[in-house]
């Protein structure tokens, strides 16, 4: 049924390992003393089924203060598969999956969700420009961002959504972008992706530049929020960015295969969390897509019409270093996460790396490495042997 | 036996799971299709049984390249406790950790090593300063430099090894200290720990100030290495500035326990790898020590003589994000591991990560951010419907 041996690490730990390991295992591996499980409301799980699609619900605690109280907010991330094949009308297609997220973003609103998060629903990857360009639509009055407004303001849910960005005002410029739409149904921003890849099927440099809005940070009726998009969690400095200007929860929506990121995925965004004090959410896709025409990767393979597929396993991790387990590798899926943001405060003052940071030192450090006349710092034997 | 419910978390797995399904648990959870076992000499597992501390070994492959020969270096890493009580002689207590630490350089040496690495042989926790400062020494000219310059040149061996360094020429400041000797038992050179904790037990910064040092790259007939010490592997930018002197292998010394980090020790130091495209080498103490005086921890619990068991579970992570298994949480270990560091070169050429993390533009907003006056960039709702 899977295209994968293996749909979802956690279970299998909980199927064959005994129980008193299993908890130590955890421990180790999640860095929970214990599952923090989430009860889901009837309704939320009843449209999950009816859909068929999964749905898991954990929480993470903070320690109870005098004067804040605590701030409890409930995010819904999902991971999904495209509907319609890609040969399908590019406005079918984006209808599908449309009327899709709608679904779940109604169950994320049963469960009790104040924020949603969805990926990209398409990815560029054939370097043809055509059809695929027509997904492109403008941020603030594209009709993805007003598709999403209706919802949030019905469900009185912030929503964090990827578009492909059409920039009309600068001569067409086709980005990739995230858009941030408040609880009231009202556009707030966008961010668009600072890091653009150029590895195996990801030919994204044929498509976008490298994002122009800096590190904005959304302050939200549900805490402070970013968007690191895809690539960019592999920059340490990006996410750094994002806590430097006092972000709570950074979502990261990607679109990655498993052969090619897998050994990554559980590390990166787990350790900005940690890094950072702040939450994080990886979000990953799911499924295969077919594309009609045949393309290259430049890794002396065939030539090949689909690139393997999306292995979802979304999380979330806490700045305490902990996090959920993930989604299935496999299925569609909504992760239910209920986070008190005091958590973010608490590991700063506790662990103290913001503090420590040492900040001016790196500035400098990064504006010598950035110059074409830099020289590493290098201390080599031979220079010794000349004292 | 063990201070620990589980040992090890690689055997557990093991143990337990269905082939099939350890198989593809493994390749997620470290990255590798396989074990990638190297096997050890007869005479270094000798000298490992005689004495009774466990030894591991592992490989990292290259692809094959035209111009490019492999080059391939053996990295011994230990973890060890100390050996006497807190309360004997300052001089007895050293003499007899390095007559332990000897033996697992000959082992190493055994093993085919061309680097070691070992970590600080005692920790600073109770804020007294008598007798412990006792323990700082020279960096060029101290004894323990010494007596590892004579073992580096007779196993042809460059040693690395964390002190207690006394700068006589700068008032008698104390320093963090990690020392670089060469496989000709030439002192090379040091670096002093950039990032100090206040955390918990580890009340450093009573004894330390932040490193004065940057981020030296040490160029050696075995590869370009550097050292990030203890807490600063909690800092991506300190990690990054190796990287971007040359680093190819960056070993971390530590001293961390439990309940405090072991929910971040697999997660930075792997992070580090795949983020600089170099391998990294964590490697934490084991055992539990006892100091005479009581002392606390600014967390609320009793006064107490010991901080609980340093954790082991010494790794090797590689720059494609894959990782060997733990050594044990519990026992004296060398880690011996083969890595061919053309693979540094070929991630960066395969992910791109260096040519894509626009250096400058963090350069310039660390600096900003370093500012006493930063604004953070922050959108709000309110400024939006002023509009």
């Amino acid at each position: 049924m899977s295209e994968f041996d293996l749909n979802n690490l956690n279970e299998c730990l909980e199927k064959y390992l005994p129980i008193d390991k299993l908890t130590e295992v955890k421990r180790i591996l999640y860095g929970l003393e214990e599952d923090q499980i989430l009860d889901l409301s009837d309704s939320a799980t009843a449209i999950a089924q009816k859909h068929g699609f999964e749905i898991k619900g954990y929480r993470f605690t903070a320690r109870e203060e005098q004067i804040r109280k605590p701030r409890v907010v409930r995010v819904g991330a999902i991971q999904n598969s495209i509907v319609l094949p890609t040969t399908a009308p590019i406005e079918d297609q984006r209808t599908a999956i449309w009327n899709k997220v709608t679904t779940m973003i109604k169950a994320a609103a049963a469960a009790g969700c104040n924020i949603f998060c969805a990926a990209m629903p398409f990815a560029f990857c054939t370097r043809e420009k055509f059809p695929w360009c027509e997904f492109a639509e403008e941020a603030e009055h594209g009709p993805t961002t007003k598709m999403l407004a209706e919802l949030a303001k019905s469900h009185n849910m912030v929503i964090i959504h990827s578009i492909l960005e059409r920039d009309i005002e600068h001569g067409e410029t086709i980005w990739n972008t995230a858009v941030v739409i408040s609880n009231n149904g009202r556009y707030l921003g966008k961010h668009r992706k600072n890091h653009i890849p150029r590895v195996g099927d990801f030919n994204e440099s044929t498509y976008y530049m490298e994002g122009n809005t800096f590190h904005p940070v959304f302050e939200t009726e549900f805490g402070k929020l970013a968007v690191n998009i895809c690539y960019g969690r592999h920059h340490p400095q990006n996410w750094m960015m994002f806590g430097l200007n006092g972000a709570e929860i950074v979502f990261n929506p990607s679109a990655t295969i498993g052969r090619l990121s897998e050994p990554l995925w559980s590390i990166e965004a787990r350790n900005a969390a940690i890094a950072n004090s702040y939450f994080t959410v990886p979000i990953n896709r799911v499924g295969t897509e077919k594309f009609p025409n045949e393309y290259t990767s430049g890794d002396g393979t065939t030539a090949h019409k689909e690139f393997g597929p999306f292995y979802g396993s979304s999380y979330v991790a806490a700045p305490d270093g902990s996090r959920t387990p993930s989604l299935s590798r496999d299925k569609d899926g909504l992760l239910v996460t209920e986070l008190d943001l005091n958590l973010c405060r608490q590991i700063k003052d506790f662990w103290g790396f913001r503090m420590t940071q040492r900040l001016s030192l790196y500035a400098e450090s990064f504006q010598r490495a950035s110059k074409s006349d830099f020289k590493p710092q290098i201390i080599k034997e031979s220079s010794k042997l000349k004292d």
